[in-house]
């Protein structure tokens, strides 16, 4: 960077604001003195464009972040009961084998894992404070699914006021109504859909009689997850067309 | 019946107190004066013993009641939030080919369905009632996993008062003491430690900050889920040992 | 095409010269005076630039004779005894909800079909003849196995005289040498490699010891052995580059 | 065994009766002194009912052996062109995790190994000659697919004279009709017909025009082929009854 090259960091080591957080999650911090813009182009276009450093989000607040962004801008959800049930494919836990990740142990397997303590915690929790411009505590539960890519999200948020379907969707258009990579469906989000593209699909539901309501969203945790948002970060520093190599499509199945 | 003849029905007739209900979600009930007892055994085994009509519980039921049923007789949960987010495998939606299960279209993909509406939503309300003796709020959805057989259930509940995770343990190892089929384990389960076994694995979690648990629970949907309950309480109706027919051990992955 | 279309035939309908071979096979053909190019580019490129009508392949058949074609040219394999050992993936089987399709029922399972009667083997036996200019009896045997898309075949043929792998591989590399979409490796071809893509991979082994050699070939049932090889065919029958609106690469596992 | 124990010995190194084979494809024989029967049930039991030291089968072979035995002892084929063609799940590569087994490789692949090299190649050919009383080369391929247990076995034969189906499903019948854990059936054989269980599922098809015929069999490659079929040595070497210990039914789908 002192040459002039601009990054775009792919670790988590710039995503977290809070040195302190950084630390008890992952390890020291060698160059706490560096300024991030959070790599999420959806929420931080303007400053991405200027940015020399931007640190590309995890897939898991990715797609957590992108399904309740709306709701957080709009201020209408309860922000002390906010659920994030996370499912992801193997790819998401790395490419090191591991007992964990052996096909005669996982392939026909459900788990949790780190139910409470997973290390994208903090990283969700600070967008959505960011967001909403409220305190926030969010409850996010990862769990471990035999495909090997793609991610699936469920956010269960309250309402402070009722309202049904039509009006959240409604509210989801406007929001993503510009965005390429965003895509508000009225059926429900089906991971293969947006399998090897950068897309994010997204629905929501809610029931008439209550104030609850669940927002489903997913993403290729490889693309727009993590490299392939990377490269659109690229695009937008730089200047050229945002979705330039990212194509349009994924592979159906 | 009126021949003397002690049903366990498996399908979903008798499950709901309420015909109105059952109605809704279903259709005209064909004989709505007879009673049942709801046949989950570890919650109902008293009337079962006696019971000429055992109403055997859904799969998704059974996981989520099981996995909060402590919780709710301790009365120490708030029952306003009660989010239960369910993965299924692909045999719990029936042997019947379609579109949604043909394997190409669901092998490779992760979903959500009926997401604020499964006709196991009442049923998992109905249980959460009676067990605590209050009124209360379940939110449940359901995601279609590609793996054959079993069942993940994760409840995220909130606390009056914070709770430790020794404590929480503590508090299902002394409900379950007596129990064969329902196994606390301080690790997290998997779905591939009781396929092909009537047993329901669980455990909890919670953040020490906050007041906030999650409870996972898993089960075999075609054994403790279905037929396998039906066996156990076929023994609980007839005097037999609990566990006749139903071996110990399921298939190991 | 009375009025001037060109056709690429994704049926089955054109491949056979023989019409009695596909009346046993398929039904009572409805068009037998029409005269079709057998749609493979790698062997037949010339006579489908200038053709009106060409038979799109099999898959089973593409990757077959794609995996045999060098050795039958060169003469040097005993033509009584090829056995084409063939794995498919699922989506081969079709769109349409079956039994044998339903993921409870084939998620883990194996199985052959067709064992000595599949539809493909007259299309495999005639172009084995139409490229080595020679009688031939091929015994093709396919199998269903629980992935979405990709094929392996395996090509067990015995030598006239041993060879061993080296001079085998550079038989290969030679013949295909100018073929975008073949690609001849050292290492065993895997079908992740191809998914998503119009390529064929292919390698072979030897035993050193004997006359026998394994030709293992790889295709995306989906691509090259189906709509992929259209577009390809299309191309070339309208002199586009041969690999337009193809890409160059599959989405990797 | 000096001190009088029987042994059932479940690694490879007492199944090759030529130590210089064994020392080529494992290593230095540590003790080849020890004579052993080779832990086949259907073939050598009255072998197994005296014997010290039994050594128990690989998996491949036992698949592979089963499925030609008939027809070996029967002396009908031609001994020169045996393809054995295999399919095994990925639990039969073992418990260690690795590249090759990490999930997101392998569990949308197909791939073809050690094609002409398979360290149960010998096993497999020891034991053809030894039932036939004659030389023999067998020509064995294994593949790995992506299910966790499993094995099918594909073995493509040339009969001296032609047989029709039924001759060939009577002789299996006749050769197996006093077999507990081996089914000949008349439809094809299923990989998870047999999970968890002892049972080897056997079928044959022949071409009626041709003198070809194709044995396909299946075993759970963790039970037949491991150690379900050790327990079936044991109960032999003891007197005990065959199935003792081994149940009858394996897990269905």
């Amino acid at each position: 960077m002192d040459n002039g090259a601009r990054v775009v960091d792919i670790s988590a080591d710039y995503r977290l604001d809070d040195v302190d957080v950084y630390e008890e999650y992952y390890k020291e911090h060698e160059s706490p003195e560096l300024e991030a813009v959070y790599g999420l182009p959806e929420i931080y276009r303007e400053e991405i464009k200027g940015a020399d450093l931007v640190a590309n989000p995890g897939c898991y607040p990715t797609a957590a972040i992108l399904s309740s962004a709306p709701l957080l801008e709009e201020g209408i959800i309860d922000m002390e009961h906010i659920v994030i049930d996370s499912k992801s494919g193997t790819s998401g836990a790395g490419a090191k084998p591991s007992q964990k990740l052996h096909h005669p142990t996982c392939a026909e397997n459900l788990r949790a894992y780190n139910v409470t303590s997973h290390r994208h915690s903090p990283e969700i929790n600070q967008e959505v404070e960011k967001i909403s411009g409220k305190e926030a505590t969010t409850y996010f539960t990862p769990h471990l699914i035999p495909i090997t890519r793609g991610m699936l999200n469920t956010s269960h948020v309250f309402l402070k006021e009722p309202k049904n379907e039509e009006e959240l969707l409604d509210l989801y258009e406007d929001y993503y109504v510009d965005e390429h990579f965003v895509r508000v469906l009225d059926d429900l989000p089906q991971s293969n859909s947006v399998r090897g593209s950068n897309f994010c699909d997204i629905s929501v539901r809610s029931s008439e009689e209550s104030k609850r309501a669940a927002v489903i969203s997913t993403i290729d945790n490889l693309v727009k997850g993590a490299s392939g948002q990377a490269v659109q970060n690229m695009n937008i520093m730089f200047g050229f067309d945002e979705s330039e190599g990212l194509g349009d499509m994924g592979l159906r199945p």
